[in-house]
């Protein structure tokens, strides 16, 4: 196969760097231009990552920038090139998203990690081994906007785990309510420095702006159903708290829910486990082995032990008992990578699967 | 007035040095006596916190060890001295509190930080501002025991700042069911030398033996009424996740509360600012001004800057807002310091409640 | 005494805060303007602390910003009234502080914590019990640039707690090499918001831009002789390797010296402890009463013990012990609290000094 | 190749845990036997890791504990049968390693990393790249202790990557004086459950019991020459100043030399980027590509970026530069991975040279 020309616009910020280290080597993708901000705009990679006034190179994504890409030009996200590239990663923020990934979506599909068009009702979030059928909405997306591409929004990092655990749950015993607290990594606010040192160390950061919000909206969007009106978000009651932690990768969240038949630990383990199984057997690079893995340990899932299985795509399960406070009540905590399975790597899963299914 | 005569058993430990710096200076108290286990006695006490092997000092309450304790011999807890006693405060795991403290309370007040009578029926479990009408119980426990003294363990440190906080809740709007998400800091790990800087670093540790349940128990005795059989633990369903962060000290915890009436966010807040003021007027030194502290800056509370609040006595509460889940719901997130209110400092606390209510 | 009237400049920034939270309740001085960059003018102190995207309060200096300047308005810097000042502490940039120090200094005493003046060769650096007799300096000052006031950097805050310790070393035994090693901590990147976390938890960074050659240049002059011509730097050789440690605050530097003639560590430990000595016999509200504790554990200093002794004035010393690579060589380690003694308070204590002596 | 038949004793610690960890899929080894204290033995290996009291699992080497031995029997090391092995590799404390490493050596080859036997006269310490020649004394100490097998110790976490980079300096330039300070991963405490959380966390603990030494006594050995009459230790001074930082692995040196010629840094850099490269010749599984790997970017390198470098077993350096207080002077920093190239995968590096060459 040809690998497909990639563009990655935002390339300079964190969420950016994260999708050059994911494409790095990447057997069916290749990165073929670089676009940034205006500020950037016009020096090589390397260059444009480095801090003004210190010269500290700001990256963050791999012990080192890739070789090859160190070099590349960084063009003006607002000016980007189109014509020889066959998809677009978007990594900027949720602003300029809204002016610049429709600029893209006329020409070419554009994925990305900013929430600017997530709520929209013509666009789907999709979570592999969560509900991957969805991607037929681009297709009305298409057709309503005239587009030659397409949005397709990474749902966000904290919700990831959450609905791809939750996916299992609800399909075989029915959600009715959701509670959640996480206590995430500092790799997964946004913003260039993202979290400062002196809020981080020996604390925790009790709120998260706008946060809570996304994870309970789009918990209920990616486990709604596709209809010929468009989704139909699943009708779940979902609470969030989000807190930050001194932890550098890895989100770990408590979950309870509220289901509406019985289960057993054992029987959601169960589900755990054959989640995902369609999905890995379609031999996609980044989709991992299991989708989620169970542990028996009560010691476990930690972020820093388990952050990387399934190289960063695997969400870990642990803990699973009865939560006393409902009726057919479960509890579990999990722990998922932020800036992988819940961005940049995740948003090229997605890429591999519309590749597979002949979307690209 | 006199000042009181203390003694400190499991004067070594972790918690046993809480004691020691809380007592520092303490106006009504006066520490004469210092025991521990076999391996320290006879050695002076700041022998007695060094390490065999490194020589390091194994102390941890204060920056340094108070000039007046270095030198006093550590006698052995099994075999220590009462006569010259008024009571005894006991930091010593919940195993040798078992064969302990009852040695001690044939003669003396004994209050304990161990778990190891927290569930006795004759033993109450006091928490200032909340329920110190329990105090009375005491009295039965002589009785039935055919003790001059009586034991009176503190709550388990998460559990204080939830009850601290679920207390006026309860009295205002009644609470049915609760649901705890902790990130407590390493200080609270009982065992010398406590958490491993390999567990704790850039990490989440999912699990701490028997905390929930200790948390969903003593809750419900801590908002119980005190009858004429004892305690009547309070019918709330508690649910508690409770997990180790990268904070050295002061518990973290995101609560949600179904109530029996409906409150909204201002009047929980009002409900908290008037917690504990008719203890705050008795003048006791360790008592805090407020005892809850609300903030409206969703930021707060923060570990790092709110464990000291009230020198480490206030219970900090922010982001008071709707709980979605539940009919009459709220939630909040609070910090307490689990080495002062949920520990040593909370324990002299109680001591003085009984000095100026004369049970002492 | 009539307290003095004192303008912060900076205000928003990290030095700036511990200006404000230095001078909270200060006995001397009272502060009666703030002033920051043209972004903040206008808006009231506590607003434009507010981060604009997020709403955070990007505060630092103590767990709460003091109620007497919340409310305050925040001048522009370079349009700040005058008139009704008698000191003005200057806390930006150096860039701006080349600027906007002379405007004021034409009028008034400036002292600053920015780098942009300390190499000119009338204007001093001082450092309380090490060269306050520089002071004079800044007659000729300004006399030089007929100016009513004058400019008084404050010292870097790495060469702070080395220069310290070198001057009784050097008094007592002469100074021939230096050779310096710090670990410091985040708080000390002068730029909001300082250091990432990404770059900090479970990390090492190996160089700070400038450090090395400021700690070299100004530990040269601070032990300089205050002459006719002006300063004459002492001819000693300093090497200055800077690291940034994951250390909220409290730099930790493991000097070694080569000495003119032979010290025993116990001389060097009695030559440390009589420092400051006189200097503490004034009673000026900010110098504590040991400017040099010694600990013969060699476990300590230890920055999260140490830094605030003496309320973050002390300079701890620990592990005197020979050089082996120099004839007469001398090794130890010290912690001096950054934000502290080496920057705004000590910058108050100076300002304490002059108002002693009559220059303010 | 037959694979060499292994035994880990001490297995159960943490430098015993990296043994395992290091020697999973090793093409040449296979460990067929555990052995570790009396407490241990005759469990099986994943249940001896856990926590008597806590059930936690205390195995820090990698996520998961190897399959492959968490079922294997625990032998008690003093009577570990030794009839199928061909090697042992030792990773006890150094007082059990004074009575164990001989009773194996006399039939097998012992590689240790205790110091117990380091500073024999007729043991030699071998380091990569460094001194292999000094291999050949293992014959002597055959001989004269009249073994089938040998003592080999595995030198210090800290001076090791000092050593890798002292070595062709001093082959080039000649060493006279070496200063070195460290700041130390929390990973290389020997002892289980290691640094304590509550000293580690935002701080830095000033003296390493012993360390100091250490690096100075067995850097002259390791830079030695091998004579008839055994090592002749290097004529070289050598000063050591060892702390621990909030670092889990890593260790980072900054180091300053007087050379006996002179030397630019690029000269240094030549000679650094040289090294190894006869023993990287070899093809030997554990070496890599490049033994010292030199950065010009100032900011590097950093333990967290650096540390995995050539999976462990490549020495950072970066920041060289003149040191000013020799005459012939440089100075630079390091990063070593104390647990991969500074124990247990350094030790298995040697034992691969010495299959390679005949000695096992």
């Amino acid at each position: 196969m040809k690998k497909k020309r990639v563009g990655i616009v935002g390339a300079t910020g964190i969420a950016g760097q994260q999708f050059i280290a994911a494409l790095d080597r990447h057997p069916w993708l290749r990165v073929t231009r670089l676009a940034a901000s205006e500020r950037s705009a016009g020096k090589a990679y390397g260059d444009a990552l480095r801090d003004d006034s210190s010269g500290q190179l700001r990256w963050w994504a791999s012990p080192d920038v890739p070789q090859w890409c160190a070099g590349m030009n960084v063009e003006n996200a607002s000016e980007l090139e189109l014509g020889d590239l066959d998809l677009v990663f978007s990594a900027v923020e949720s602003g300029p998203a809204r002016e610049l990934e429709p600029l893209y979506a006329r020409e070419l599909p554009v994925l990305s990690t900013a929430s600017a068009f997530r709520y929209e009702d013509d666009v789907p979030l999709l979570l592999p081994g969560v509900n991957m059928e969805h991607a037929k909405l681009v297709k009305k997306q298409q057709k309503l906007r005239g587009w030659k591409g397409f949005i397709l929004p990474q749902p966000n990092c904290t919700v990831t785990g959450l609905a791809v655990t939750l996916a299992p749950l609800h399909a075989r015993f029915g959600l009715k309510r959701v509670s959640m607290v996480s206590m995430q990594g500092i790799s997964g606010a946004g913003r260039s420095p993202g979290v400062a040192a002196l809020d981080a160390i020996d604390n925790i950061v009790p709120y998260i702006p706008s946060e809570e919000e996304k994870v309970a909206v789009e918990a209920r969007k990616l486990l709604g159903k596709l209809t010929a009106r468009g989704i139909e978000d699943a009708a779940i009651k979902v609470s969030a708290t989000c807190t930050r932690a001194p932890v550098l990768e890895g989100h770990t969240e408590a979950v309870s829910v509220e289901l509406a038949s019985k289960a057993e630990p054992r029987q959601a383990a169960t589900a755990f486990r054959a989640a995902g199984r369609k999905m890995s057997a379609l031999g996609l690079p980044s989709m991992p082995e299991q989708l989620i893995r169970v542990h028996d340990d009560p010691f476990r899932p930690q972020p820093r032990l388990d952050r990387d299985a399934g190289d960063g795509m695997t969400t870990s399960v642990g803990r699973i008992r009865k939560e006393p406070l409902f009726q057919h009540g479960l509890r579990y905590l999990l722990v998922s990578h932020n800036t992988k399975m819940g961005a940049a790597k995740g948003s090229i899963l997605v890429a591999e699967y519309l590749i597979a299914k002949g979307f690209l």
